[in-house]
């Protein structure tokens, strides 16, 4: 089995390493990840100036260096470094959780989406602490699983993200699929003043788990202390208000569709 | 009716002006955009600097530029910079189409994203034309529809993409409500030499769309000469593959879900 890693902490990151070192045992592991930390930068993708892929000598030598974003990394990872596909993309781990409506903002499920748009089975893994992050249940987890992922039924254009406690085998409570919860974050913005009297803002904000979480949300199943496992669909469409809109436009056209 | 508008071209750029120009004439319009192009931004936002948000002579002096992505803007726009909440926000006119497995790259729908996170009706508009674009069918369409959007029942957590033609109002065939369809980029990179022999990769990539691209396609409806109107979801779980991820991990840990 051969597994394309990336990540967005960046490739000398320790949840990275740590799950490096279990997958390897059990597969051909071949990195390419940031060459810097590229945290929230969602499912961004590098335009405006070249990538450069720099092999490293880490991870028994199958690793490169890429000055773009973890979406960067596995397109280039595919189209260019690898010499053949992968039979699984993996991304982390990663240092924090990725529950809710941070999978818009993360750089880590965007490194696994990219690889379930580009058509291979895909898993993007965090740990849910971020002060002191404990991998090794996590990285334990990953290479239970990965072996298994060929007989599970996940279907094309569908990505597992998985998020494990922080926590030791004993204290972990099970494993759960879940639905993605609701958060929101609250106090988004520091405001502070520079010494020429300009203001600038820091993007912070402190996570509010909302009431309506649900035991089935990937948010209660962790504050349960169990392993969360959501899949993450690629078509957006939400059939469901699709014939409340034609509707719509049908009244606002009189029938035509036209303006 | 006040709507907060944004784009991912930058606060200069043409389809922006356009849209304003139309929308000033039925609502209080308030623009903050990024000060430079953040095209393919995904949904990332700025968490390493500060953002500033200069006040800029544009616009009806209504308007804010931001070192930062659109999500950063419209994040900052409501927490910072606006007294009230806008009842609308607006991303666009991107140059260029936003169609199928696009949305997950493009900072406008990533700015309207932002806005149906934060709770606010959103809507996403692009020109499918990237060289000579014609913003202004798309700009009075917009201003047709942003009336009528509080009587549509897009529902929470949806927002609405859309793309125009660049075409003239004659030209155009219609609306069409549409799922994303299928597109594929072929050959991603180009590979080159720099002059001391080391490689670097230009992103680039010539577009495929699929031969399954049937006609309820947002894809589709633009090869038609349609505007193509899809509803998009901030849910991205796979409910439908819960039950057999279920199945597996029962398998995989005997009942226990445990590892």
């Amino acid at each position: 089995m051969k597994i394309l890693l990336t990540n967005d902490d960046g490739i000398r990151a320790d949840g990275l390493a740590v799950l490096w070192s279990e997958l390897k045992k059990i597969a051909e592991v071949i990195v390419v990840a940031p060459d810097r930390e590229r945290s929230a930068t969602g499912h961004g993708i590098t335009m405006d100036i070249p990538l450069r892929a720099e092999k490293i000598s880490l991870f028994d030598d199958k690793a490169w260096a890429v000055n773009g974003t973890p979406a960067d990394c596995v397109k280039l990872a595919v189209n260019c470094l690898l010499d053949d596909s992968p039979d699984l993309v993996i991304a982390g781990i990663n240092r924090g959780s990725n529950l809710g409506v941070d999978i818009f903002y993360s750089g880590t499920v965007s490194g696994a989406l990219e690889g379930t748009i580009l058509g291979f089975p895909a898993i993007a893994v965090s740990v849910t602490e971020y002060s002191d992050p404990d991998y090794r249940y996590a990285a334990s987890f990953m290479s239970k699983l990965v072996p298994k992922v060929p007989e599970a039924n996940i279907g094309k254009d569908t990505l597992v993200n998985i998020n494990v406690p922080s926590l030791t085998a004993e204290e972990i409570r099970g494993v759960k699929i879940t639905r993605l919860g609701s958060r929101k974050y609250i106090n988004s913005f520091e405001t502070r003043v520079d010494p020429r009297g300009k203001s600038y803002y820091w993007l912070g904000g402190d996570v509010v788990d909302n009431n309506d979480n649900r035991e089935d949300t990937d948010v209660a199943c962790i504050q349960e202390n169990m392993v969360s496992v959501t899949p993450i669909q690629v078509d957006l469409t939400n059939y469901r208000v699709m014939d409340s809109l034609k509707d719509f436009f049908d009244d606002l056209s009189e029938g035509q569709r036209r303006f």
